[in-house]
């Protein structure tokens, strides 16, 4: 595989691990000591506010399993990457992308099946994060990892 | 064209026929025998359900025209994909993406004009689905090819 | 870095200076006669009907600065690109993508903070376009440009 796919990919295995809340799959695709910064992009012209910081395997998997939200029945999250700039040198990377978080939740059955008419995807989908990562990547044995990773959010953020 | 470049674009031409309606482009990217299963993925901890299966060109072709519903008047689909996964082996590839559907539905525009102060697009986008591809390719005398899609959606459909 | 990841990411800074309301990034990106069409595409089987052209680094860099509305307090646009068909001859290339905007509103954040049991991004996400980008990009000392850029909206466009 090229590198450059390879270290596009990294990308492609977070957002499922994020969507899944998958604590142990997320924190291996970082370095054992990376750091996690996450900050309100203010726009149009403010300055980043921090809004917090993880460091390390540990509080990465963590916060994925048990800081986002937990799925409630039916429901999912779906987070979309796109307009990837990568940057290659050696065993060093970044790639900057645009995001977006949806919240996807199906509608239950009624026990007499779908109404009379129904058809298609029944249940709603709500856009409700947007903003910006930077990953730092560094190759290790091999393999490409996060060493750090920048989220820049577009809403401000209530905790 | 690198052989990533190329299974990578059979997933931009299948969101274009599907959205086109266009029965035939989309029977031509897939072998005379491949397979389309579709489930609903049952989020977050069910097992996938088998909704439906399609079997060979033919049938393809005919879900695309004739199984979704059509477009209205001014009405389109834009059937996004992101966070591909792609591996390709020899003559043999397999790209996992994400996708999500929104349906477009234009404002009729009113005999007298725009209303005063109207600016930018008038009418609606609304996301309708979210959920995975999996496409297995073959390489058939130069030309990538899906031989099986699975399809699983994030939401409970209604037939 | 590859000619296609290199064409690919002039799409990908497109986007952002879209989104900062940056014309003169915009400018940059674009060859100094570079010609800009827009067309409502009318849906489903319509003719493209023209909206709007641009010529030259001038009336782009004026376009992107003070046509599309400027962002409110809180405010911004993520302009998101899925579905890439790229296609390279030489010096000359072209990139189909198709594009969707939302607009981003940042709540307000009361003066006695976040109300108890907030949590989460406080504000909307709003998809308002949807459409394809075809753009031909020609390498000028080995910086790719784009030479022409056809916008077709999903909608119709009130001025």
């Amino acid at each position: 595989m090229s590198d450059k796919l390879a270290v596009q990919q990294v990308l492609a295995h977070y957002v499922r691990a994020h969507d899944r809340r998958d604590g142990a799959t997320m924190a291996a695709l970082f370095t054992p000591q990376a750091r996690v910064t996450i900050f309100y992009n203010n726009p149009p012209h403010g300055e980043p506010e921090l809004l917090g910081e993880l460091v390390g395997r540990e509080a990465i998997a963590q916060a994925t399993a048990h800081m986002m939200k937990p799925h409630p029945a039916r429901g999912w999250s779906h987070n979309a990457t796109d307009g990837l700039i990568v940057d290659i040198d050696g065993d060093r990377a970044t790639v900057d992308a645009q995001f977006m978080v949806f919240t996807v939740l199906g509608d239950a059955k009624p026990a007499s099946g779908w109404p009379a008419g129904a058809a298609g995807a029944m249940g709603t989908i709500t856009p409700i994060e947007s903003g910006y990562y930077t990953q730092k990547l560094v190759r290790v044995e091999g393999q490409w990892l996060i060493e750090s990773l920048r989220v820049r959010h577009n809403l401000p953020m209530a905790f």
